[in-house]
């Protein structure tokens, strides 16, 4: 299975502190994690031509996993119209926190994806709601994380298909953190923590639900549906 | 309650069929049936300024009811927008037929909105899947049609949070042919029959299903969430 | 419109505290907000003949509300068949608080319908995350009670066809405490807060919320399906 | 992966058609096809003691498949409340054809399960309507089958956490035939094909289909959710 961590890649340039906690940048942090579960993991950042996700990369990407933030405005059209392409023929896609601005999640999702946020220091414990699901596997009954940003209510998303984990913050906030979506062949998970300054990618049960999403969002053998103009059943023909 | 009835309005001045059917377009006779259960109903169509739909009109409609077809492309872009943007506001969006391939459907859905589709007289079964809802009042078990152009799945739509109506065609397909979405504060809902060469929407049941989507599709005092920055509980600012 | 309020009455005998805030018991209080909306409506306890729901009062009903907590058992299977046909014919039904654990709603669920739960004068927040359904119109982003029983998720319930609060509690938990369901022809919406020690009845949001879903949960005149074996159409009858 | 094939396994002692299309009875021919793709199977019926589910064959079982007609009501009621206990527990669920009506999925779905019926020979079309799904894997965009018995709307299920097929039937009616559900920790899919006087469990598709719900039904390690009284963040404890 072939997997593309794409990383905006700008915090880490010009932000201590990520730095520190990503010394190869987000994307290289979970390409790293990733590894171990023997995935074929490759990176992308903006920066690169094509920000780094050529026809030739998307074509053959099973799953395609993103991080933006500051710069979302900076992805080309060209290149979201090719990715929502891609999702829609099969490819999944896991978008990450702050990529719920991203043009691809907004272009996917028909919505503002707009939420409420604050940057407090906040304890953050992600419920798991839906104890069926394989994205939930290994995780356990919640995920405490003692420092994140708050997002909260109301996330400005189409009901989710699926709805796995549901979050709490210190200040009085909940927020549907972790929702599955299908569009066309593709399957889509978005998953809410990750706040740059937090080492939140590498707590290990984070990890654990990135790699369950990469599993679970990898299509295999489905229906290729055919549209247009259709023959009908030959006993209507022969009427 | 106040309805605008958005048609292309183009069949209707080159098919003499179509302009036999409905003499004072599609639009003119959707309207007329509308006033019969004192909506105030307005029209729009294509070749007007902005498209009939000028934003003092747009701001105070509270259902949009849209049918297009063969020239989806000459909307402007930015009305679509517009008309997206009062959607996620509140306003309940209704859209027939082959306005599956609109613009405005489309950007709501995020997909490519595809499907099967065969022009060959055939009967269809719009059998009711959803005995429970509102849309479906007073129509019966089904809604039969002597004769349809053909709608055939796969429809590559989101996954409808709500599935009222499953199409039977003669000719061996079947279609989701009635179901809604929710999409910021508006509600939408796509119905399927409409062909301008049928006297479709002449048919009392799909008269009654329309006027029964109008209702719903209006939203009252639903709560206006606030985004971005937000403040905490007091027991956390002290802290 | 006729509503019965159903309730089990006996914390309001054995409970100073309760029969305090609720002196014509909490089943008195409700119905007695919902009069200013001028639904027809009575109440029905567990110690009366039938539970006060004999078969005449069952058949005209057309929305039922359910509050029970210590005497769940106590309440007759024949009974709880009885309602869930009921149910299944068009009856709306509100399940309030502890009536998770309720027979009706059990059975309907198909699930053991277990939670978390704590008694800690927890300031509790109901956060709407559904801005487009009429049951939660004029309630605005949340209500807050600044004490109420503390339920927890994992909630053991089928998947909710519409989720519309989402809690936070002070002690650390979320919870899905507004959701509907369908079943057969009728229309299930739960609403978790309601502990019988504190007045949350007397919450004015609380009460339009049970207002809203009152109004909700009638149906009118939806398709009455027909089962059992059928006939085909003729041009296969003709075969 | 264990699995268990249930069959009532009477029409194959009385109906020679029957015999002769599955001289092992249907769960043989069931069973037979999974031997191929490695399950660990085993079948058991009606007239075993237990009806062949006793305690520890059910606690070892990952998955079970159930076939049932015309005698639901011999099944012992005890066996189906520990079938129902697993099944919350996790064990996956696969209910097939007129199993629609069996003591088991009327338990876990909370409604009649009542349908429209027609054994008249006719084909069938079971359309994939949702192409993202591992259960439809391999199939291609619809199964046909020349000759089944009809199943028609309404089907009175609770709304399918996912809807997967859709059937088209020759005389003119349409169904909801593969639909999974979530109930506890386990999984369901109800899959409509397999009348007992057809030969449809040697079709080739419909194999591959049972097989992959097989494989989606089973859960591993999923999260096992804590009920009853709950103690509260450190913070609040010490408030």
């Amino acid at each position: 299975m072939k997997v593309v961590v794409w990383n905006e890649n700008r915090h880490e340039q010009t932000n201590q502190v990520v730095a520190d906690i990503y010394p190869k940048g987000i994307h290289g942090a979970i390409a790293d994690f990733l590894k171990e579960d023997n995935f074929e993991v490759r990176t992308a950042t903006l920066d690169e031509p094509d920000h780094g996700l050529p026809d030739d990369v998307l074509k053959e990407t099973d799953v395609l996993i993103w991080w933006g933030h500051q710069a979302h405005d900076e992805v080309d059209d060209e290149i979201v119209e090719k990715v929502q392409k891609r999702v829609l023929e099969g490819m999944g896609l896991i978008v990450l926190h702050s990529g719920h601005f991203s043009k691809i999640f907004k272009k996917l999702m028909g919505t503002t994806c707009d939420l409420k946020w604050r940057e407090a220091d906040e304890k953050e414990r992600l419920w798991v709601v839906d104890p069926t699901h394989p994205i939930t596997d290994g995780i356990g009954e919640f995920i405490e994380l003692e420092k994140e940003e708050m997002y909260g209510e109301h996330f400005d998303i189409p009901v989710p298909d699926e709805l796995l984990f549901v979050s709490w913050f210190e200040g009085g906030e909940v927020f549907r953190s972790g929702s599955t979506y299908k569009r066309g062949r593709g399957k889509i998970f978005y998953f809410r923590p990750g706040h740059e300054t937090y080492a939140t990618y590498h707590n290990e049960k984070i990890q654990r639900v990135i790699k369950n999403a990469v599993q679970w969002a990898n299509s295999s053998d489905t229906p290729v549906p055919v549209y247009g103009n259709a023959q009908p059943l030959e006993q209507i023909r022969e009427k």
